[in-house]
């Protein structure tokens, strides 16, 4: 269709031509339509997923299900497909013809049990009403002694990948998810033939074509110098679960910016996008978003600051760094080592405190001001002193990604008086989550990939104060993303190359990525004060993360508490 | 003019003979009309201080305080004599003159300067806008760097004295208010004829004479075995404070219950009760609680719990607990050894917390179903499970007064997650405050002072979920003081000992205490599961407690901030 414009096997990037780029995050979809040439987004449209997160009970309104539970229902997704992508191309103006390329970026780890040809286990009749046929979301926490298992294992016999991943594999991924299905409902683990990652899934059914992204299968499967962890090493976890990997991951390797195939009839019925066009293979919201913000160099960390915070950057050496969530060769961009690190709950936590811990007199005080609940507490908070409140909180409210790795962590604020106002907490908040970043920062420093140059992208990085702060608490210069829409815009760049319009991801960000640079500096006398803070947060750090098992003592007593109930009632 | 009532030198408890006990509190104070022969209370007013705690600003509107700072006027304290007295009076329908005696009681260490005639110093136009030259509320805490130095000097020179104290000197004391004094406004220190107690100066206006309480003389400024601490002690801390002892605090020691003097002119003329009625020696509002609640036998350790609790018992023998707050031959009641200990925030903790972190829908709800926030909470907290909320909680924001006395300590909330409700918090912090009332009684038994019954008086003993917690925490059956004016039952008990109508205050308190026995029992589940909670909070007590200095670093971190806003502006 578009064979006009190849000049010598490379297409040219057209200012007429555009690709669609779709962001699946938490509880939304997003499709964008970009402009191949200079990465100019001319429409975009949002789908809320009809179930959202189901963390309480399934969608059914039947069983309650257990602390630490997080699911989704993948029709949402689907329905992504069918309402934002036609919806972004009707409101850029342009005619579907002009799409030549299109991409996808998802949340990781988020993974589900599927037959051979693609169908989810929750949409068998007789498994709706089973937990875990459903799409075990990235936050879903509930496999942390599966995941605690495999990391005693895999110390034990000394496997050499798990250097790779900090030391640590994280309850959130394929192998801790996949135990829990196994061992709580083996049959339903024995009826999936895979257990596909949302991001490839939703790839397959747009293709017709099952092909796992090198991104989610080396960060998040374990897939390291060509090969996952051994029968050996599955089969002493659990016997049943020895051909985990060789049966239910199996999957030819996509690099990422490679088309996974084409659109199909069925792909261009849901999305209205011509059939054949480029499709990318699957990747990740986090890693997608480097080249948007045209940070794809070593130095360059790039957070992406929402609900969590990931942070991925490129080096060209493999080293290990301690609790680094992983390192995967093209896990980023195809050619580099990937580096990636986390923070469990940023956004999350700013958004729990302003929901459930300030009073009714500040929420009238914001509304009056013409300002949201945030943007009070942002404001007061922004006119305190650096230790003013005399708190340091630890902000593990979702557990600890980087450099702990742990999710049966918790949150703490240390320093409350009776003079302590919601304002403190939430800049104590804030803060936290800059201290938890330095600690990623230094670690990266401290094992010879230094971080020259933060950049920010995702929704965080429109709160002033707060990126102040992560420029005092880093002592690092602040670039911000110049979109909205960072992660689709991403996805966008990688349609362009699987189509062949640019020869590469990084080639493709200098035409279409968008950034503004260093809008933040530290200042070095609240650098300086923030140093004596940061000592107390490390203190916090390394008695609650390192030293004690209090934290996972409650949340075994929690689960106590459960149990006793249910027998009770 | 009862003179007519005497027999062999005692006075009957006739029906319709009465007393008056007026209780000076935080905020305000209470009097109350007591039925000497069977302490039925026959009428009571309250009137609130004008000018509340002084701890932002002088009344005044002028100089801003520094931190930890709490102040308050005396002129208040006058106005309850003629505002309260005669209204309570009036309430109980009886003829003033069938009152044969007044007694006080106070909130304590609340000290003041004054002239040698009384006069505070405050009252003088020259030092109106002198912050020292005011009342320092017990909970003043801004003079914990002369606590140090006190504590360390005393251990230093292995003065006898500091083990009656648990080992520790509280900045709420009257050395260390008065050292801070010195060394802050050494003109006002030297302008000082005396430093006096709040609670034996409103005795001086009643009857002319200047009399220091055994109580206070003995837990607040250091009277033991007869002495104060030596000059050459003093002299140590500062050389201009030896003569502290001997000059500023100087005076004649009464006992519990005797009576400090007759109502003078002023005083009937402020009370409108007749001249020359006993008037007790002034009193602390906790300890004079013991006999309100027939609880003055050993082993019965008595719990006054509001803004903060005050644990009073008797005991026969002298033993040194490590940081009760003092032992005082006759501190309670004469002829015993009164052992106090005391956790200083409680209510204050559950009420900032209702303030300031509960969110409008909460309000709304609980307005809806007619409770307050507090009963709200109460409610859905009481439905949970013990452990369920998965939080642990250090009820310090006050500090910690016993046993590990250290003002600089802060609260802590430790198990936060994105789950985690306000009621869960609250819970939270009411199990706080029973695990501290716990490390309490534990200390106490391992020193040799058993506690077998833990009797509640205050305001919080009507909050039955919280009562049933520390039942289950502590393992000890609860009774609760059947009187709703504690404290000031306990005043009008020992103003009918001071005028004879009773030989001694125990002998007084069997006609009329009023108490209402194990209303709260522990439940061996509960207090199993409690157990493990327990384990952490210790874990976190000791931690922040004894083997860091995260919270004294975080107090001076907020100090040096204000110092650089102050150099700033």
């Amino acid at each position: 269709m578009l064979a006009e414009d190849d000049q010598g096997g490379a297409r040219v990037a057209r200012s007429d031509h555009y690709t669609v780029g779709i962001d699946f995050g938490s509880l939304s979809g997003r499709a964008v339509v970009v402009r191949v040439s200079d990465g100019v987004e001319l429409g975009s449209a949002v789908h809320d997923y009809a179930h959202g997160v189901l963390d309480t009970r399934l969608a059914d309104g039947g069983e309650t299900l257990p602390p630490d539970w997080a699911l989704q229902v993948p029709s949402d997704y689907v329905d992504v497909l069918s309402n934002a992508v036609p919806e972004a191309v009707r409101a850029a103006g342009i005619d579907p013809s002009q799409v030549v390329g299109l991409a996808t970026d998802f949340t990781a780890c988020t993974v589900l049990p599927v037959l051979a040809d693609g169908t989810p286990l929750c949409e068998l009749p007789d498994y709706a009403e089973r937990p875990h046929a459903y799409v075990k979301l990235w936050k879903h926490h509930a496999a942390q002694p599966q995941a605690d298992r495999i990391n005693e294992l895999a110390h034990e016999r000394g496997e050499s990948w798990i250097g790779r991943y900090g030391g640590m594999i994280s309850s959130e991924w394929e192998y801790a998810k996949g135990l829990q299905l196994l061992e709580e409902d083996p049959e339903l683990y024995a009826r999936a033939d895979l257990f596909v990652e949302a991001a490839d899934w939703i790839i397959w059914q747009l293709t017709g074509v099952y092909v796992r992204n090198a991104c989610t299968a080396g960060y998040k499967g374990i897939y390291q110098d060509g090969r996952y962890p051994d029968r050996e090493f599955l089969a002493a976890l659990n016997p049943e679960f020895a051909g985990f990997a060789e049966e239910k991951l199996a999957g030819e390797i996509g690099q990422l910016g490679d088309a996974a195939g084409e659109l199909n009839e069925r792909g261009a019925e849901l999305t209205g996008l011509p059939v054949g066009i480029a499709v990318a293979v699957g990747n990740v919201d986090a890693h997608v978003t480097a080249p948007a913000a045209r940070a794809t160099e070593p130095g360059q960390m790039v957070a992406i600051m929402g609900t969590s915070t990931c942070h991925v950057m490129n080096h060209d050496e493999l080293v290990e760094v301690p609790g680094m969530c992983g390192v995967v060769d093209g896990g980023i961009v195809a050619g580099s080592w990937g580096y990636e690190a986390g923070q469990s709950g940023v956004g999350d936590i700013f958004g729990w405190f302003t929901r459930t811990s300030v009073p009714a007199a500040y929420a009238e005080a914001a509304q009056a001001a013409g300002e949201s609940v945030h943007e009070h507490l942002t404001r007061l908070a922004a006119e305190q002193q650096v230790g003013e409140h005399g708190l340091v909180a630890l902000d593990w409210h979702s557990g600890n990604r980087s450099v702990l790795v742990d999710h049966q962590l918790s949150g703490v604020v240390v320093g409350l008086t009776l003079s302590t106002k919601p304002e403190d907490v939430y800049r104590a908040l804030l803060e936290a989550t800059a201290f938890g970043t330095r600690v990623i920062v230094e670690t990266f420093r401290d094992s010879g990939v230094p971080v020259e140059e933060f950049v920010v992208a995702g929704g965080l990085a429109k709160n002033a104060l707060l990126m102040q702060i992560y420029a005092d608490v880093t002592r690092l210069p602040l670039s911000i993303i110049d979109s909205e829409q960072g992660p689709a815009l991403g996805s966008a760049i990688h349609a362009a190359v699987a189509a062949g319009v640019y020869p590469d991801v990084p080639t493709a960000a200098k035409s279409m990525g968008k950034v503004r640079k260093d809008v933040f500096v530290p200042d070095d006398g609240r650098a300086q004060a923030y140093d004596a803070v940061f000592e107390q947060y490390l203190a916090l750090h390394d008695h609650f993360g390192r030293d004690t098992k209090t934290m996972r003592r409650l949340k075994d007593i929690r689960r106590s508490a459960a149990t006793r109930e249910e027998s009770e009632s």
